[in-house]
């Protein structure tokens, strides 16, 4: 098989180029002596968690249930759910745990008091025990215990006393906000703010004679220009395997390494004169309506359309999606055949890759040399 | 198992909403003596097209080649592609004919002239039978013959007349500009626009000796607001099974009549007052990016939060969205404890139901009743 005869739309892995990208942040993190636990929410799949672990110390980091279940029945068994837990998905993280084995390490999140002590008490009556790392709000705005409120931050480590299911291990943030970030200097910033943000609960804890083994940070872009990482344990990057056009124009790769592409058939020309767009058999499903980009490069749409050899159409890009079609426009209009083919660069890797169930690998050229499948769901 | 046990995110469907939803658009259309042809992009379920189907002839639509294959193992052998045919998807389409049997009816559509002798010569190649529907663009500026453009729609009935693997049957078209009308009175008027292009291509064909037993039009704004249909013969709605936020908006449909809903869980409280907004395990992949509703309503933002007996948090919705996180904010925040549990209403269910693999069937309460697998993918 190979992409001339793929049905459409179908979702493409580019091996060669995925292996790059993993080397790459590999190597970047040995150099600031900090541990890679790849956060696994955007490839969802086994084969590709082999080649980001490659090595590594063999953690991961997961966004659902469901990804921990997939993961765990594969052999990976250190594992941080990295979703705010709440007591009732414990039964499922224990039921997991229980086929695994003693050696699964599961870890959990969570930012409030009342919390820590109702998933203390849950885990002890499950009879499981978890590790816990307590999520920081470094800026992102989105969960945690703010920096700085070392009030609540001891709240929830006493929280976590009251029960004998949980062990508290260190913690955790992301740095969400430096999706937001234009240019170098504002994600060093923010990296910095992640890193100061982690290196001062980790004294607060310590100062409690807590324990604080494990300095968790987040996030792509501040893994990739974090300028240092003193007292930082590990980053938990995910989209840096693939990257996206959303990080391309934050510039954490180039449009070279990305490494998923949706293939998708030319079905029509439209619009009044029949030659206003070209219609893609990639639409909504095949791309997802992510506009992250927007804020970067309103032109990017829904995706920005390459040849099957990866070859750029100068400008040309998905502007319009329906359930179902793709309307490619730019500021001219390739000579495209109905039936011909092209590959659409994602806006964001994570919720593109969401609508498939597999990868066609290739590795470079247009031979698909593998079927990797993915999980999905919660 | 209820509404206050089942794992969060998932997929509610309240059957007896649905059903309500069906008889209406059944009994609509049978007024103006037009035949319902559902359209399962939405539901993509064959349970979910029984009751679609219940008083009605049991042809359906589809919108990927995966959903022809479900539905026709799943005994629905009369079966429109309402997406552009290229000649490669033939041999998928032929394949599955082949399974189904002689019985077995499908329709392709197509524009182009080109297409349309390359469609006639494949399907004679392949030994297979399709009919074909010619699909107009009566202002929806996406795909389609132009209504008007006489010479080209003769140009396509030309093409088919040149292999003989297809049959002309007629014309088709859908009026998605509807989704874009602000009040009853412009969807009146797109429905008119529409019927009248159809008219006008069914006259153009019978004028030049071709044949035009089916003229067929779309979607469920003009389904529900047409007065007149005559020289109509089917029509092909499909969000009108579940309604959403975004049809709510348009009119076809009131807040109570929405099938379908996410159910999440509380797990935060979040921003810098740790108060700024409510954290739901429903993000971007449980609910999707769909903003279609912004035109209409902007603070419907990623969908409408109402708590597990669908009672209104005045105003509250899901203002922003990552992969697995949802923000909800409104005028003022209910005081929900974390672990609680809401029903989120989807600002477009064809894109929401997408991201799941199955329906948990409620009848009205908290009990699941059934489970209802649905198909995805391409």
């Amino acid at each position: 098989m190979n992409l001339d005869k793929l049905p459409t739309p179908s979702l493409i892995l580019d091996r060669n180029c995925l292996q790059r990208n993993t080397e790459a942040m590999t190597a970047r993190l040995k150099k600031h002596d900090v541990a890679l636990r790849p956060h696994m929410k955007t490839a969802k799949s086994i084969e590709v968690a082999r080649l980001a672990l490659a090595g590594n110390f063999g953690g991961i980091t997961v966004s659902t249930l469901e990804e921990a279940r997939y993961f765990a029945r594969n052999g990976i068994t250190d594992i941080v759910y990295g979703v705010g837990i709440v007591p009732a998905k414990l039964d499922f993280l224990a039921e997991i745990q229980g086929k695994v084995g003693e050696n699964a390490l599961f870890s959990v999140i969570l930012d409030n008091p009342g919390v820590a002590r109702d998933v203390a008490a849950r885990a002890q009556a499950l009879g499981s025990s978890f590790e816990v790392l307590i999520e920081l709000d470094c800026g992102g705005d989105r969960a945690g215990v703010p920096v700085g409120d070392a009030e609540r931050l001891l709240a929830v480590a006493a929280g976590l006393q009251q029960g004998g299911g949980v062990a508290l291990k260190g913690v955790m943030t992301h740095a969400g906000h430096s999706y937001h970030c234009h240019g170098k200097a504002e994600i060093e910033s923010v990296a910095e703010q992640e890193r100061a943000g982690l290196v001062w609960a980790a004294d607060c804890l310590g100062a409690a004679g807590l324990p604080c083994d494990v300095v968790s940070g987040g996030s792509t872009p501040t893994a990739v220009f974090a300028k240092n990482l003193d007292g930082v344990s590990e980053m938990r990057p995910g989209v840096y395997m693939f990257g996206d056009v959303m990080q391309q124009e934050i510039g954490t790769c180039s449009g070279e390494d990305i490494v998923v592409t949706v293939l998708a058939s030319v079905i029509g020309r439209g619009g009044r004169s029949g030659n206003e767009h070209i219609l893609l058999d990639a639409g909504a499903l095949a791309l997802s309506k992510d506009r992250g980009a927007d804020e970067f490069s309103p032109i990017a749409g829904f995706g920005l359309v390459f040849d099957v050899e990866n070859r750029s159409f100068q400008g040309l890009s998905v502007s319009d999606a329906h359930q179902e079609h793709g309307l490619a426009t730019g500021p001219s209009l390739p000579a495209l055949e109905i039936g011909e083919r092209v590959r659409i660069r994602p806006i964001h890797s994570c919720l593109t890759t969401a609508m498939y169930q597999r990868y066609h690998v290739v590795e470079g050229g247009r031979q698909v040399v593998a079927v990797w499948e993915r999980t999905g769901g919660w």
